[in-house]
């Protein structure tokens, strides 16, 4: 059974108590609950983490090396944390960059992802269902190439 | 039915022919082939649209308008075309911003997306299976939202 | 009798239908009759033309050479299409750039105009009637100096 | 009767006098009386003040709140002086910029106006008939928003 | 007892009068009458300026030198006075910067202070009661470090 | 009772026994000492915290979230932790930002603050004094406008 | 017999009979002739294209594959159309590019071509020359590589 | 007789009470004695004039059209102001540009003149024996082309 | 005996097992004791730390105070940890920068250290030989200087 | 006869023995043996001179003055020697511009060419052949217009 | 008898033979005879040297050492060496930067000079006059602060 | 016996007699005695060349392709001497970059390094023991990479 971990970072802990205009009304564990339905379904399971700390952020990056792919909300950390690019560009398992708002639409500092070049691939824009495309595309991804 | 336009603009009418290792083997008949016979499952209907010149992209912008969404992958005006930013907004038929490839790991200049402000998201890195994501997701937005 | 060509560029065709809030609620048509009738009534006489494609706004513009002048409102290409500008500094037709909503209240990158340096002068914020402003200003300038 | 403010900027009080082949050889009380006829003709009465002061602007701006609007060249402040700029913000009588040379095709600086964004819009190119533009401009709003 | 100036920039007359959602509904004779109470409460004594102009700025800082300190709010001057920053680095006497708003959540040219580097401090965010933190400052600074 | 905390970031543990001429000779213990008593005369109470790490200052923030306002000296993070902008965001807590030193009178870099757009103000250059000036201010704050 | 494709861009239609100081007396036919009557006599053969519309350039560089080279003298398109770019780098026929006047010796922005990149080299300052010197250098390339 | 005019800008009214070690401890008046013995022994005339008022340096410079020369320090000016500049531009006699400290050793933004374009010639370094080099320029500028 | 605080940050524990092309085969511990031993060799003790998290970087940088010099990759919180360098600047120890790769050869981002200014030196590019150079340097420094 | 001067820069002695993928495997004697057999051919003359130290490059291009025109390869000093462009500049001999590789390809930097400018062409991406298409373009010049 | 080191670079070999409209129509020989004329009026000595080699004028810089002063025309040295600048700064006698022309009213790039921060002072626009300035600048430094 | 070349640039013949308190106050013989002397203990021998010119120190460069390493410390031409960097690029022999200071610590411009991408390393900040760690670090990539 395919493994994938659902990393999310500074901030999405308060998902769905705060800015529900900006962000949806679901708490992060209703979001993951979905995610996790829609894995069960399609034969994968995943696994959940969620900090506010860069440091374990990496740390939980490192360890998801060796899963079938890992779907990454970096939040703030998006935009300048070249200690999660590396992590990612040092470990072999794909990464997909989520973001529950369209990142472009917002401030100017927000459209530059120092991630994104070593992911496999962005999603954006489409709220908590982004992170529901993130896992269809590594399970894409896994059918076509093999667990890479 | 739902009808979901798919634009594609500048030298995607050479996929499948050219470069493969960069955007992959299938010809734009067949991508849209696929994307057509996943809509038929969801019980959609695609109007498919390709051409090089920039004026025509932006009257297939307009001419979408009232359906229930608009898959655009804009090639290369991705990066300059301020007439395609205006005619999405324009419109308010939503729009989701597609690339093939991960434009993040590409040159500085393919980094700026001048349309991805005013799209409702966007999709990049996963080769042609990128556009049947963008299907889900207008879709998805449809049944939470109504036929925006 | 004297001839002015008024040319419009990409998206105007959606004049009076959309965001009437920024653009005002006249369509094009109206506005080509209002300034029709303002030029019978001081002798002049209108040549109208709107297209969504750079290329086809280019031949345009030489095609207006030896007229009496050209009003002009290049939309998004305002901000990117040198082409454009180049057509305007080889005719020796005078130009008048217009601009219906305040170009410089909106977004930073609609506050560049390259087309501005090569044309006679600029109108922009008075909705629909800048271009019987330029109308104005095109007729006043050939009353001082001579059909150019 | 609608009032109407004309308020110079610095080194405009020289027009006419000095290098003629780029502001024209109209003195500022010739183009003032033509201003004064034309408003007089409209039914209208115009109110002139000049000052190479940016404080003496900024004082005659503040004063020129509830007249019909604000005919403003303010020469090289329209570069720099945000102190106009947060001027013309704080009251709520429209002013339209007007520059009598075209200010884009000459020095790089000359580009940037810092009072453009605040201002009801913008005229420049037209000699001192920018002036004469700008009246019909702020009269046509009157006709169409009420004295605002 | 100590004498401490508070200057107050261009367009700061209008205080109370104008925008009051920004700039709060007192004017700036309220203003200057609390600090004036809390000062006297303190055991010292303001003098109070106004103005528009730049260089009567730049004067009644070189004329508050001796006093035991400046509150300044400088106003749009803030953003690039060189002037007024050279005089505030010329005297002897410290000056606190106050600004009524958040000049941080405003337009980005705000952000920028040409005077902060020589000044003591600066205070932003708080209203007119920013003035009064500014007073509790300089008398604080006083009993530290004498009359500076 | 009023409770407000006070959170300081990365180093600022170690003020009063390093480099006292740019940060005073207070150690934080002191300092806070100084803020309870003076919040205790006016009826409100501080809670402290300090931390070396971004992801515990960002988790501190959130739970500061309902408290009557958060004084936070984010050292470093100031400059570049829009993790910690986004926590200040994210609750509906006013936040001052306090700095000891005047951060416009040295590098260029400490100029730029990435939270001072999401805190209600901000007060630099008075050394320890500054976080009492910011216990003021927010109670000004919640006598003006009630418990934000 | 080789086959040439020669591809002019916007307002390139106007050589000779406009600004003959900067572009030379002859028109495109004249220009054209003259290297058609070079490569017959070097053995090739020439296709001649010229458009004002960046589609229909891009079209024709990608039918352009499979001859013997392109010469492209893209105009004010070489200094931001990404498509053009984009068709050259999608085909695998050597492009040259050719300018007429010094690019380099004009504005600021004609300096740069964002095709230059992704052509096998530039001629540039020699007037209607450079072409036959593009010519020259396709056939050395041709010679020495075979048809590539 | 020649007529030498020497224009001082803002803070200068300082000099010799205020920061001796950067710019000398001769008063203006001192150095104003200097250059006007000096002058006397060359058979020429200074005019002096002193303000901390950008309009009221404008207006002394207008006035001076038609002296032998114009020596000015603007002071703080030197870096922003275009209203100076525009003045030096309109008027048909020379301005020589003294600094009496090294601007280009100090801070970065000194380091800019807008007005230095304008002027004849630039002299920064040599305290107040600038304003006695630049009147020796002067004259010797008139001696080889005349009144200008 | 000397005490010498090796100190490494993000993704450095992952050494010898990912990339090896360009960090090199060996693991941190490997390295970690050729740096003891060799340090052993010359009469001194090193301590080892290693951490994902900025906050316990800059608290095991505190802690280093008073040891005989700190020997620190930072890893990518090299680029823009402020924190780091604010740490190492309130100390009095010395810190020596070292970095495995050639950073000047790698991404643009590489190329700027925040915390260089604020070190003694910085060696880069000669694998995990750089850390046994930055323990020379050290100890030379101790013997020229003193226990600084 | 007609005399042409070709001038290479530094390390471009080195052509031919190294990285022979990028520079070809011809060295400079043997590219200047095509040249001048070319030359005679076409009844000129060449003058071959090396030199990797920019004053002596300098002084080459001085003494070339007189001659029927200059190729220069200046090499790296293509992106900064601003001493060499004075020299063209300061002569009447015409200059053309090679250069082997197609620069635009390579790293940003070398895009820009400071002595563009004042050459009357450039060539560049063409191999060693780039040298005798210069040789042409210069005849050509001189037939064109005489020994400018 | 005091000596003073004139020292002028690249290009100024060529005065009074090339562009005399820009630079004059004396050579170097006649100018620097003017320089020593004035200078043994004053009991002084002149050493004159000119090179195009950027090397030879850093030798020459610091063989100047120990003199009473140099007056130093770096050409277009002056916009980028480094080494020059490092040599004015090693060594403690003074040095006037001269510039014939006045490099403000040029290209943009001239307005930059790298060793203006090392120097005493600077002159420029006064044509070969203002190598004489700077002598007098050099003796009444010399007579004010001894030799220094 | 392994060959290293010693090479020094601009201004650094100067080390020991001026600056001390930047550079050490050891001469450039001085210092090279310790790296000969260190070098013939590990068994290599140095051969050591200063230079101010920037043509000779690309030629040395050359000249010392086939020997052990190169240890070059460029001076100021480290920041614009592309010149250099091709030199270095061209040839097979590592190169390791030195600097005295920590040039980090000193001016922004000496930051960048034109030459650090094409070195096999650098080391800066170690005053000129830096040499003798550049030594080392050439010995050991050739004994574990043989003679490159």
């Amino acid at each position: 059974m395919r493994r994938i971990a659902v990393i999310n970072g500074p901030n999405l802990n308060l998902l769905g108590t705060r800015e529900p205009y900006k962000y949806g009304k679901n708490t992060l564990d209703e979001i993951n609950g979905r995610i996790a339905a829609e894995a069960s379904r399609l034969g994968a399971e995943c696994l959940f983490f969620q900090s506010n700390s860069e440091g374990e952020l990496v740390t939980a990056i490192q360890r998801a090396d060796g899963t079938g792919g890992i779907i990454l909300n970096a939040g703030a950390y998006t935009h300048y944390s070249i200690a999660l690019r590396d992590a990612i560009a040092a470990i072999s398992t794909p990464a997909v960059e989520v973001h529950i708002s369209n990142v472009h639409a917002r401030e100017e500092f927000r459209r530059v992802s120092v991630i994104a070049p070593v992911c496999a691939g962005t999603i954006a824009g489409f709220g908590s269902y982004g992170y529901v495309l993130a896992l269809y595309a590594l399970l894409e991804m896994g059918n076509n190439s093999g667990e890479r």
